[in-house]
């Protein structure tokens, strides 16, 4: 069950905002859900929606007006956003089913004569705040605050020390990074970039915070002129150390909340600022927009980014073998405990109890700071919810029979890792093993791929698809995602996905460097959920007439459970695939084991 | 040897162009390869820049000057062009070579203070007309002519007579195919629709001509208005009766000289009129556009053409059925013939006689028209250029031994065909064998492929090429294109490729009815060269939870030759597919053999 807050107390908090609205003159406000920098996840601090809704979901977003309160949501929260929002006199739009209009047809029939939009334009990206102004013919008050002068008890804005990531596993200096998007600035004739994503910040600047849960990164904005740099963020957050190097690299340190004013100056000095658009937020694209030209484009940090070099892969190989090894003693002790619950002894085991036990497990390992996203421990028709998370309200236990799966990682100074495996607690059915078997054959022939250079994500997708769709099965997300480094455990631009929106969501060639998942499974509704996870790492194979070939590399080292494989279903190339990527699993994780783990991991990769 | 025109000769008619343009004011002139509609193959009529430059390829534009003359050309075409154009005065611009500059780069340096640029806007499509205009800030004239008053010999303007394609054949009347376009018009806010794509307008009015050689089509400009429609075309060429269906459907037909100065007047009437920037010229959006507005789309009736009704599928399995029976008794007739002359008999056969001798076999089919292109019969390294054409100065002669690849296909009132095989003349060696297997295992695979609705030509790729990528060899050319019905042999929007250059060559989502080739080869320059070439039908598998699955069904029926099957190469499944095909081969073209034939045929088809 999830968290229901008390309907009077929902109500009482919509009507605060609507005094706020009309004195401050505002018809419609929006409430959207995300932080001031478009990250993926966005702290307590922020959950502005969360506390004016009584929703906990993680998409969504409010519109009022005197007479109207609506919550827009998607598919995933349609059942828990109903329970949540009961009461309060908010209508759930049910985004993407038929007849419910899209949030922009919505306003639209909000807006006319002199009626006025706002929202605070820090938490609106650049694209959707211009098309909510163009809807209310320019009526807008993006610096609109709905929660001015409420919300007694809000969490504290973020403020974690930062930290460097040394050299020796960043394997690139701050200078040579910022030389390179200087000469991405100079291509396109822009004398400044402004940099208002998070990750980016943290990559260019090789530093660290823990201002978002599970994601390494700390609130900022980075100014990057042609010789100087100024970073706008917690002065205090900064050692006198990191302060002083960061000088000596040309980047002044300025208060966060200075950065509108000194961005609005600074903007003014330029002929063309270089700007993400779908990462910078309205707020501040307008400022710079009313100072000088704006070029649009990609923040070239997204792709040197996602580029890892050679010191970092050399990193990633190395901790994912540690984290491997964790992951391979927790499938040893959840056996364990399932024969001992079979053989009738009294264990209480629940999916909460399983993930602590794994987390436990990685936090051992050198160099771990947390989890790179909360652990999924999913049993049974649990784990057919893509986004399922146990909570200690609401968490099943685990018996000797079916399936559990385990999506799980960790942030590390030596990179992140993602990886999930499904294992079989006891008897599990025929289709069970056929459609975990048809899962792994996927998952290998993606990672088994050999392409030329200049095939995206979307070319070699159906390789981990084909199998389970010959049999018209499908799993309704995408194969894969980028991995950061030390950083988002989802980094645009990689990925592997079949569903093209053009202009929306498209994904990057693939190139020797990349880091990015390949993930397929099964999940049958109220039954059980398969998923099969391995990080891959892109590389060059060779080069002949036809042009550079490419291929990847496992980095995820976990035995995949031979309790859910059913060789019937394997093609003799999928067999040679599954042996080869055992062969390696047992050479890298062998020495890190006891005598007697190894043995187990001996039977465990032995050829089928 | 390619054709030389004596370069006194070209050198004359330069020097008579640079008179034209002194007398026009024109400093710079370009002559391009297109014809007025933007056709991928023009008539003789239209070779002007042919004329001009001695150069004979398919693909290529002369920049003049008072100094200088420079042709443009790609890589297909370096060593002809450079061959043809020697001793001519013209450089040769090898285009994608590094430190050649492209012809918008080449143009910006020839344009500057009042200099002006000219060519004949019916040759140039709208995009590349503008960006020229804006290269020359304005200073364009559109109309200027190169060859005016020069060319005595030039062709006539091509002037077949235009003949009806009966409902019974294409399913769906002319006033239904316009009622649905007028819808298009009506959703996007337009008055009227110009269409200036040949094949798009011989598909609309469900007529179709001689002009082009290959391709049904006849010179013709359609306007759409809400309730009347205007034809510019050959009035000549059209009998009392289609004139007056045509009438009785609100089609007028007019002169096609006077469409422009008609279209002017039309589009004065509107307040905006749809129509497709890279399937209409320069000149013709040009006067439009000054008087009214244009919405820029592709052709709406692009994608209706593009899906088959269920008459037209129907005709195709039946044409492709009388096809492939021709293609199997050629291939009948080619082994014998190998096989009496490895005896020791006296024949004598070039490519070009087989060729003939397929020819004139599918001449005797039933409402044959044309060929749908030429025939291509490479025999050894020949067929290792991805373009051959054997002509009778310049064509091999077969020996029992090799391969010999034929590409070929027919123009039926009941659809058109395009189906390419590769045969054995004798003993080949393991590579060919190899090649040959590897290029079948992909050419089923994609036959074969489960697919959810939604996948466009760069998801499904990979499954052709997948095989012989696992060996590090691709073929540098796409894996497929749309086939039109009683049309253009190449049409978009479907097809198949994986090296996507986004907005340039985009392929459209896979849909039920649409035909599309799936050809997959492997040309090793100077041994041999491999395709093995079927089209194939998209129909509807299922619906079920996870959205509709869609398959192909082969359309072309001929048996894939064994003796260059190597098992070995095959998996299981690849086994499975091939004797899945025979066995329909089999039953199709039974019934249209005599009892020997059909002995051969079994042979053939019976499962390896």
């Amino acid at each position: 069950m999830p968290v229901i807050t008390d309907p009077e107390i929902i109500r009482d908090r919509l009507t605060a905002v609507r005094e706020n609205m009309q004195r401050e003159g505002v018809d419609v406000c929006v409430v959207p859900t995300d932080d001031f920098h478009q990250s993926e996840y966005s702290g307590a601090y922020f959950q502005t929606r969360r506390y004016l809704t009584g929703f906990t979901g993680s998409a969504g977003t409010l519109v009022l007006s005197a007479d109207d309160a609506a919550l827009f949501t998607d598919g995933r929260y349609f059942v828990q956003a109903a329970l949540q929002i009961k009461g309060t006199g908010i209508t759930l739009m049910k985004m993407g089913q038929e007849g419910v209009p899209d949030m922009m047809q919505y306003l639209a029939g909000k807006s006319g004569g002199d009626r006025v939009i706002g929202f605070d334009g820090r938490t609106v990206a650049y694209g959707s705040g211009a098309r909510m102004a163009e809807i209310f013919g320019g009526h807008v008050r993006a610096d609109f605050d709905p929660v001015k002068g409420l919300w007694p008890d809000r969490p504290p804005f973020p403020d974690s020390a930062v930290y460097e990531l040394p050299e020796r596993w960043t394997g690139e200096s701050r200078s040579s990074k910022l030389s390179r998007i200087r000469a991405a600035m100079a291509a396109s004739g822009c004398g400044a970039s402004l940099v208002a994503s998070l990750d980016d910040i943290a990559w260019i600047l090789n530093l660290r915070g823990n201002d978002v849960e599970c994601n390494p990164v700390f609130m900022a904005y980075l100014w990057i002129g042609k010789e100087t740099a100024v970073l706008f963020a917690n002065e205090d957050a900064f050692s006198a150390q990191i302060r002083g190097e960061l000088e000596a690299d040309g980047v002044g340190l300025k208060p966060y909340a200075d950065a509108y004013e000194e961005i609005r100056e600074l903007a003014g000095r330029e002929h063309c600022v270089m700007l993400d658009p779908r990462r910078t937020n309205f707020r501040l694209v307008s400022i710079v927009a009313g100072e000088c030209g704006v070029y649009q484009c990609e923040n070239p940090s997204v792709l040197m980014k996602a580029v890892k070099n050679d010191t970092e892969t050399a990193c990633l190989k190395d901790v994912h073998a540690d984290d491997g090894a964790a992951v391979f003693r927790f499938s040893l002790w959840l056996k364990d405990q399932m024969r001992r619950m079979a053989a009738g002894e009294d264990i209480c085991i629940t999916e909460l109890d399983a993930a602590d036990k794994l987390d436990s497990l990685r936090a051992q390992i050198p160099d771990f700071i947390e989890l790179s996203f909360p652990t999924i421990s999913a049993y049974g028709a649990n784990a057919a919810q893509l986004h399922y998370a146990p909570t200690k309200e609401n968490c099943a236990r685990l018996r000797p029979e079916g399936m559990l799966l385990v999506d799980s990682g960790g942030q590390y100074r030596r990179g992140t890792t993602d990886i999930t495996r499904t294992w079989a607690l006891g008897p599990v059915s025929e289709d069970m093993k056929r459609h975990f078997t048809l899962t792994l054959a996927g998952m290998l022939a993606l990672g088994n791929a050999h392409f030329l250079k200049g095939v995206d994500g979307y070319g070699l997708d159906i390789l981990a698809r084909g199998p389970l769709w010959n049999e018209h099965v499908d799993y309704r997300c995408g194969t894969g995602h980028g991995v950061g480094f030390c950083l988002n455990v989802h980094e645009a631009p990689n990925g592997f996905r079949w569903h093209r929106i053009r202009g929306v969501n498209e994904l990057a060639v693939q190139e020797p460097g990349m880091v990015t998942s390949d993930e397929p499974g099964v999940y049958v509704d109220g039954q059980y959920g398969i998923r099969i996870e391995n990080l891959m790492l892109c590389e060059k194979d060779l080069t002949n007439e036809y042009g550079t070939w490419l291929k990847f590399r496992f980095l995820t080292m976990v035995p995949v459970d031979r309790d859910l494989i059913d060789k019937k279903y394997l093609r003799q190339e999928d067999v040679t695939r599954l042996n080869a990527y055992h062969r390696q699993v047992y050479e890298t994780l062998a020495p890190k084991l006891t005598e007697e783990e190894r043995t187990q991991l001996a039977v465990q990769t032995a050829p089928i």
